[in-house]
């Protein structure tokens, strides 16, 4: 792969988004005034894409777009611009149904692989709202509702054979960032990739114990056949707490480049991972007369009323909207009632189990492999560090190996509590 | 939809067909001689299509071309042609690991919807050979290799994300077949569809009791959710004992129009379903003094032939051609190797169960749905007929509901055997 880019790509900066800008007149009319009159700046703190915040006299909108290579790795690791596209088409699918759970979305613009979209303003990441241990009143249930909505209309539940094809036929070739997930995801952490960095010398012992744990990786590369296989919807691919932006009273999920047909348990476990490890992070950000034993129970608390939300959001959405070709409604009944609803119990409860093994396996990488989380990064000193990411590691096994121990939203509470 | 066809279609016929194949030079060199000197016969018994064997001085072809409407039902019930590329394509992407398990492919045009082909002679349809009591000592052993050579290249194993996706992309789109399966297959048998039909009054009873059992209707309906959603690999969609044609050494997978990414288990539940039909209609065919017992043990004895052929050449192929992205062999040193290997074995005995299930859901649809089989069909007499579908029926049923009773292919001979 090399960083030549399409005829007609160009990086954008923060003077030739000006012109950018300036060329499509819905956009303009949006800003008001003159190029000249905006403000610009670039405030990409993510991995992988630049991001202009843009504010003119009447309004402002965020331009992403999306560099030749991976940004936190430099131009060593090429990656295909795509991605833009796939973010954009992900928005565009799930739009009639998440409403304002996502930034607007205003244009896409193919041979720049730029999207320009609602500036969300002063909306926060929420990872570091959490690790601010700030509260949001509403963010679990929205992120609930947005993962139910989502999922549920663009799987065979909420879907036609049609309409379901066309995702998959677009989403299949979302390779670049497939096999991203699959290598940093499944398959490097546990191996021997050198990519992979974790808190040495203090977890030497454990990454070499995890990955001895032949049972251990076996079952996580099970779960990896399943992710690359096991199409139920559309999901975003990426659901960690850095993909939310809140207020504390709005909240906008963000940054679908990852969008695939995958199974639903992974978006949900992403979000429970990120929950759970904001959690057992929090005694690391304790200062003097700030033990932050509340704000991590409230955290932790969060994971019940996320999965609440989510099953039974989910669950009222098959009972009512209905309109796909799975569980056809032409097969059942007034006198079938009972059978299905226990049906829907088996459903979920199998998205459930993925969702805690996604989570061990989610966990795990932020802890050995190679992209980790501000949760444990932001904690400066190690020795405090790395205890606290070698709980959440153990947790993380429990999830994969012990999975007859995760019935509920609570025994994951629990489990985070004992470990 | 309509009968309209796309400009430069039309459907050949036996003068047609000559000027067609008169046009591709390759082909004339195939055949020899001139067009007026080949012999055109139109063999078609299948549901969907033409079918023409053309004979020349020096060779033979077969050309298959999609018609506008399902063949068995008229033209009310029209169907797109682009089945016909489906069918090509499938050819093409197996083509390198099956060798001659699959009729040679020759041609495929593109605006006429048609596939020359090998012509297969003195071959017969496995089906209609077992009904006559025949035995081909090699089938169960070359279909289960087909099916875990065709399988194994095309799943997360054997293609990477880059290859896989490919597929998921071409063949997400053939809709039209994946939802004729979805409704005559799950949809319609247990539902109140006119297109069914049954051996009538003897079944009446049996129908309307297998409709009023909403546990076995959800769990039809849970496994056409994993039918629709689960994209493991290629499959060829509709792997019956009339999708093989045989002779006593040779064996030829067709008719793969219904490939999609699919469950490997719903290919090895269909042959499996088929060949268990079969050994449930043999004492049907029987006339004095030909019991058919030895010829149905012979046709049951083949299904832990075929399973153990198809795991074990899938787990050697796993063993030696790994290159996909699941299950990495980055992943897994020396030390991991009794780890995987049950891995594999819990791989292998979840498609065992998958394929358990297909073949009860398969197995309905032929007694209560739409399409039924010809070894019920072809026994005359209703009250022969009706009590060993009815067989077959109580099978599949078991098949369904009692999933631990079947852990091994001796399992369902027992099953069969008992029934
Ligand atoms: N619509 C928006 N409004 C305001 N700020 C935004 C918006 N979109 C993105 N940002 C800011 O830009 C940052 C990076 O955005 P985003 O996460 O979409 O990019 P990325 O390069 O894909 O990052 P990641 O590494 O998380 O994948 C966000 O953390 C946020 O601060
Ligand atoms: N390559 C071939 N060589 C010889 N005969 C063939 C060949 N292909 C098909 N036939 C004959 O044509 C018949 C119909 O073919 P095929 O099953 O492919 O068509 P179809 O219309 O898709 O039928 P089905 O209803 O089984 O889906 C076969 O049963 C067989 O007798």
């Amino acid at each position: 792969m090399s960083l030549v880019t399409p005829p007609g790509y160009y990086s954008l900066n923060e003077e030739s988004v000006r012109a950018f800008l300036d060329g499509l007149p819905e956009i303009q009319a949006r800003l008001g005034g003159k190029p000249a009159d905006w403000t610009v700046v670039e405030v990409g703190d993510g991995n992988l894409n630049l991001v202009f915040l843009v504010d003119g006299p009447d309004g402002s909108v965020c331009v992403k777009q999306a560099l030749p290579y991976v940004r936190a790795a430099g131009e060593s690791w090429p990656l295909p611009l795509d991605r833009a596209f796939f973010e954009q088409a992900y928005y565009r699918a799930v739009a009639p149904v998440v409403g304002a759970l996502v930034p607007a979305f205003y244009h896409y613009e193919p041979a720049l692989y730029a999207i320009v979209m609602e500036k969300l303003a002063p909306h926060i990441i929420l990872r570091r709202g959490l690790i601010e241990a700030r509260r949001y009143p509403n963010v679990a249930r929205d992120v609930g509702e947005f993962t139910a909505q989502a999922t549920f209309a663009t799987s065979d539940l909420g879907a036609t054979i049609e309409e379901k094809a066309e995702w998959a036929s677009t989403f299949a070739k979302n390779t670049s960032l497939l096999r991203i997930t699959a290598e940093v995801v499944f398959t490097d952490p546990l191996g021997t990739s050198p990519r992979n960095r974790w808190t040495s010398p203090h977890l030497d012992d454990l990454a070499r114990e995890f990955r001895a744990d032949s049972a251990l990786k076996t079952i996580v590369a099970d779960w990896g056949w399943r992710f690359l296989t096991d199409g139920q919807a559309l999901i975003h691919g990426d659901l960690h707490t850095g993909s939310v932006m809140v207020t504390e009273t709005d909240t906008r999920v963000m940054d679908p480049e990852f969008a695939i047909l995958g199974p639903i348990g992974f978006d949900v476990g992403a979000f429970i991972a990120n929950l759970v490890m904001n959690f057992i992070a929090q005694p690391g950000h304790a200062k003097a007369g700030d033990e932050r034993r509340e704000a991590a129970d409230w955290v932790l608390d969060q994971v019940p009323v996320y999965w609440n939300t989510f099953s039974s959001r989910f669950r009222a959405l098959w009972e009512t909207k209905a309109s796909g070709d799975a569980y056809p409604p032409a097969m059942f009944g007034p006198a079938d009632a009972a059978a299905l609803d226990a049906a829907r119990t088996r459903f979920l409860d199998r998205i459930f189990a993925d969702a805690v093994a996604y989570a061990g396996v989610k966990t795990i990488r932020r802890i050995l492999g190679f992209a980790h989380n501000a949760d444990f990064e932001r904690i400066a000193d190690p020795a405090t560090r790395a205890p606290l990411e070698a709980k959440a590691a153990r947790l993380a096994r429990q999830f994969l190996l012990e999975p007859g121990s995760f019935r509920t939203a609570e025994d994951i509470v629990a489990a985070a509590r004992a470990v």
